[in-house]
């Protein structure tokens, strides 16, 4: 692996694994604040010394910052809401919270739906299936499962297409966290090749807006050994 | 039903179900911050007219605000850590995300460890089959899973253990949002008798003195109809 995989003491470290939504989501929201830091590639289920010292819990992603002020410790957060608020209140320029309370509570609301109920209906049945199980070497995918997690895809983007009827990003007229945790669960369905964009014009307008960013890039690099990513994964006009 | 059940137009309302994790962490929020509301009942299974107009998407909690401001129209918050991100900036008095931000992070990865990981491996399992079912009208519970749920509760029993030995609340020196989301999850689970308290006396020692704050008054007198609380439910001393 690159350079990346060995953590710096002077520079931010997020710790991550590939195909996951959470870890993706704080990799965009660090990438459209213009913040550097260098990726750590961990796997849960075989977790190295290193990582299982820093989260005995043994969850991720993990956020090691260094603070700018002179003697000042590390700072480490786990969960990728903590996380994501965290950079929020430390780093504030470029907000991905941003306007009036009210607003604000529309663009955690969103992030809360896909982080939760996108997730439960259909991330977690295709991604535990096709990548945890293959991770942790628990054998095949149970195809009816990950088709079940596909049939509920649905609801979700027509959701989506809803809003963009009505909205130029997802929470009103700023792009938002909301974008950042809806792209970041549809990029990984979409590595699998698993998003029917054909039938969702507006929703594939949406994503590629999102795709086209700088933050995207080193989304599209990433590769899952021996599980090469659907032909249109990093095109940005597919 | 009581007058509590009649939403008034100029009082802020929470819409919520009385089994859920996520209702009753809003609730001792609210009770916490002192703030006056009302209690509206809704069943996500069987919505009422209203809360479909209110909520198309039928998740709960929904929280009404009326705001202060003369002529300001009411705001409608959807998804617990939305509204509680919500409360905590507009009503900055008593709060419970506090402190520096690697402290506030703390608080958020506690609560999100309760909202994610303990829903997902024990409240889930066992609400599901015991509440939401019936509810539902999908019959008896599946024993099987209920059984699932209970066999994890042993590990996060643990965890609040290893925290209270070292802390006098779940994330730190100060009484938080953590204590208000983990106690939330459990208080489900004991009103159907499901905690093992007696093996825990550390967890226990921590929940008597969450149970007997003015915010959970509110909890102890719920009832689901035909369905009465586990004998000591009430009791602050058991």
């Amino acid at each position: 692996m690159s350079e990346l995989c060995r953590p710096s003491i002077n520079m931010r470290q997020l710790y991550h694994t590939i195909l996951s939504p959470f870890c993706r989501k704080v990799r965009l929201v660090l990438g459209e604040k213009k913040l550097e830091f260098q990726l750590v590639e961990e796997n849960v289920w075989k977790p190295s010394d290193r990582f299982d010292a820093l989260n005995p819990l043994r969850t991720l992603p993990v956020f090691v910052d260094h603070p700018a002020e002179e003697g000042a410790s590390p700072a480490q957060v786990t969960n990728s809401n903590a996380i994501i608020e965290y950079l929020e209140e430390v780093y504030t320029e470029r907000p991905l919270i941003g306007g009036t309370a009210i607003e604000r509570a529309e663009v955690r609301r969103l992030s809360g739906w896909f982080d939760e109920r996108f997730y439960a209906e259909v991330t977690q049945y295709v991604l535990y299936e096709k990548i945890d199980k293959r991770q942790a070497g628990l054998g095949a995918p149970d195809m009816d499962l990950v088709r079940l997690g596909l049939s509920n895809i649905a609801h979700h983007l027509e959701y989506i297409s809803l809003l963009m009827e009505e909205r130029k990003w997802l929470a009103g007229d700023q792009m938002s966290l909301a974008d950042m945790t809806a792209a970041a669960h549809l990029s990984c369905l979409d590595y699998l090749g698993d998003v029917p964009w054909v039938h969702y014009p507006y929703v594939k307008d949406w994503y590629v807006r999102i795709k086209s960013r700088p933050c995207f890039r080193s989304l599209l690099k990433d590769r899952v050994p021996g599980l090469a990513p659907t032909r249109h994964y990093t095109d940005l006009d597919f």
